[in-house]
């Protein structure tokens, strides 16, 4: 498969049509953002580094059971995913409370939620990505109706679940996450874009070291070790 | 009913406690804030008119089945309310967007909107009351259940529903509102707080004129005039 034209650029990624219209390649990028673009960076690597952890995450999920967009790997940077029509709604899971979470309604950082918490934002760069309830989700006319809500929350809660307890038994806890998910051609809501330490945010259990975009949101420095971190405990048998 | 000891100061009145130990008396003031009370200012005669407005709409509520906590009118600036624990979760129901709506979601000024929205808000001054989502409730502890939440929507669309037409008939758009709920001694959930322009948004449905606090907080002058309208129009026969 080659790159064709390039069909969008976004703050990670680059989405090339391919010969199969059904068919995209995904380009990771170097490039790191935060604060809603307002904080910009590069990390060589850094692009290779997230395509191999989704790939990885990506496959585990499969194998649970959780319909996702990739189709294989190409390269170091590339990979190839069916296309689909992304809902505008970025499903964040917390398991524990830090960032905005803690800012917006003060709970204490660092406190273990009394259950998963799935969050909805807003998929739009140039509103900051609000948060929104369900009925605005439906004035927005983001999704057809509630039940499709549900399935959001439903599919959320059980990568959670399946993931949370893969990286448990490589002493990382998943603190949070964001995914987003498309609609194929069949109707099938896909899970789309990436899971990696950009989308997530991993602490090693016992010293609670921060292994994700936060080193990179709060200057922590060591950006990429953490994320070559989190590759190699991905890999390990 | 006499006055006993000051209770509670808030931005828009003060709660003392009475002979009765289920029993309160609320004083309106004439204070206005806005913006999380970054702005501050004052209307002469505004405490009574709110008094008067949310009497009306207290006893038309609770003709329409809705349970208050008013138990009557005292004098101009004073009712007497039943005590009851106040759920921290401000109510706001909207039909026609705008405000932080808009702002938020980047909807159209003043586009209706396709059915009535529910929103909460969690009431923390601190935090300057950020909107939450239902989990987020059940994780700060505000309510026991998920179906507390169905009940205060079922409400707040009740209400809505009452309200709406109510004012309908009297040449007002009720453009939203926000409500507060408590629970009384024996568990029900009371209507209690108020409902006056301080805490509605009123458009006449003709000119569209602003008749509420929006005049203060967009500095239109003639605050007081508008108050008095809207009770004018909620007394006409
Ligand atoms: N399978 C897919 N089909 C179509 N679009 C996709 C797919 N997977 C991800 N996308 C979209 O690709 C875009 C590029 O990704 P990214 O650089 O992360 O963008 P953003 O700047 O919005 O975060 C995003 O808008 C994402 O929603
Ligand atoms: N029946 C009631 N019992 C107890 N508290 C009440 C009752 N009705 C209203 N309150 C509370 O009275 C307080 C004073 O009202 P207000 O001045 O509007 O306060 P705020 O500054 O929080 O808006 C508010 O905290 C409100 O929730
Ligand atoms: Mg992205
Ligand atoms: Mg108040």
């Amino acid at each position: 498969m080659e790159k064709h034209a390039l069909l969008y650029e976004g703050k990670g990624k680059r989405l090339y049509k391919t010969s199969d219209e059904q068919l995209l390649i995904a380009e990771f990028k170097d490039d790191l953002t935060a604060f809603n673009a307002e904080k910009r960076g590069s990390e060589a690597g850094k692009g290779a580094l997230n395509n191999k952890i989704s790939t990885q995450l990506f496959r585990i999920l499969e194998e649970k059971g959780i319909a996702t967009h990739l189709v294989k790997t190409l390269d170091d940077t590339h990979q190839l995913v069916k296309v689909c029509r992304i809902i505008p709604i970025e499903v964040v899971v917390r398991n524990v409370a830090t960032g905005s979470l803690v800012k917006r309604l003060g709970l204490n950082e660092g406190a273990e939620l009394p259950f998963p918490l799935v969050e909805f934002y807003y998929k739009d760069d140039a509103l900051g990505d609000p948060l929104i309830n369900d009925e605005h989700c439906l004035v927005l006319g983001l999704v057809k109706s509630e039940s499709d809500l549900e399935e959001l929350r439903r599919l959320g809660r059980e990568i959670n679940r399946i993931l949370k307890s893969f990286f448990a038994g490589r002493n990382l806890t998943l603190v949070d996450f964001k995914v987003e998910f498309g609609i194929d051609k069949d109707g099938t809501i896909l899970l789309a874009d990436e899971i990696s330490p950009d989308s997530c945010r991993f602490w090693d259990t016992a010293t609670k070291e921060k292994l994700d975009k936060d080193r990179f949101r709060q200057g922590l420095g060591d950006v990429k070790v953490a994320y070559e971190e989190v590759l190699k405990r991905i890999l390990a048998q």
